[in-house]
């Protein structure tokens, strides 16, 4: 059986957690917990399966480790090609990689944990302009998914759901954690919603998860 | 033709000249000056191609605008498989992937223009702490890269270039630019100098571009 190291908080872990539910993939969770005794990502045991010490990694029955949310759910929708996570039609599938990349590679990357104990660090940010900080690139980023999102459909990119729908759901878990608000996105909420009515989001859910902690 | 909204010191929009070049896909560069006035990115006009007022974007022939890099770059490899720019066994595909996106997801965004400058506004960073800001993501993922890339092979990920070396000599550039050392990355600069001894990487450096301005 695969194991997916994770932290129920991640929203990188999120995502591939929807996905192997998604593709109906059985799979061990293996906690890792990035806050606890300053963070067990960070321990060379874990650096090892993973030399980026981030979460997710999965781990194949052969042992062999893949790294990389989006580089792993690619995997997992070649592995298991139903249902497919990206349209067939070579443009709607560059405009969905795209929402999903506004949200993978232009929020969730500078609101990484790591980045934001950074800017404690480096900048003496306190909670608050932590919290701030995130806010903007989510907010940023929002106002952009505004504008690529399909209005018609009942999932972000068409009648079902996809790698869009899944970085969007995660994303907006931590949007409400961190207190966005989200008036100016009723149309993203609505398919956060649409997903989340599913079993395999509701699922994959962080506190549906063993090691959520409250 | 496509036409590629650039600007020639973008990591990102370097990415997507080498695929257009190594795809022998001929397009007409249009400029995005990222700077002068305070950046045409955000103008309206470059807003209602690219809604995230970034750089790059595609413009087809149809007139429809592709965004993301990554996104524009798996387009162009379905649109011509050859050279794949990818591997084609599962496994070897999601390892490129995932070095692909130790730079394009776990670098890059951090190092943004506009994070570095909303460094500035929101925490006075000067330029000596934007600097050292952009090296230690820099550092900490190569350190990453120097676990994941192959260490017999002429190219990041085996004998013919592809996306991982793409972005890898995109981020090199970069990392020349601000002034990281390069001494722990003597593999990657080997990478670094196989690809830009080929045409299609060197034709695509920033400075070989006609928006260059010294």
């Amino acid at each position: 059986m695969m194991k997916l190291f994770g932290y129920w908080r991640s929203t990188a872990a999120y995502r591939v957690r929807i996905a192997l539910n998604l593709k109906k993939i059985a799979y061990e969770h293996v906690g890792v917990d990035l806050v606890a005794g300053g963070g067990q990502q960070h321990t060379n045991a874990y650096g090892h399966k993973n030399p980026s010490h981030l979460v997710p990694a999965l781990e194949l029955e052969s042992g062999k480790v893949l790294t990389q949310s989006l580089a792993i759910i690619d995997y997992l929708d070649t592995l298991v090609p139903a249902p497919p996570l990206l349209p067939t039609h070579p443009e709607a599938r560059a405009e969905a990689l795209a929402v999903a990349h506004v949200i993978a590679m232009d929020i969730h990357p500078i609101n990484n944990l790591r980045v934001v104990q950074h800017l404690g660090a480096t900048f003496d940010a306190d909670a608050e302009a932590k919290a701030e900080w995130m806010r903007h690139w989510m907010a940023t980023g929002f106002d952009v998914l505004n504008a690529l999102v399909k209005q018609d459909t009942a999932f972000a990119m068409g009648a079902a759901p996809g790698l869009a729908d899944i970085c969007l759901v995660a994303q907006f878990y931590n949007a409400r954690r961190w207190g966005l608000d989200l008036q100016a996105y009723g149309r993203l909420a609505e398919i956060e919603q649409a997903c989340l009515a599913l079993k395999p989001f509701a699922d994959a859910r962080p506190e549906a998860q063993p090691d959520a902690t409250n």
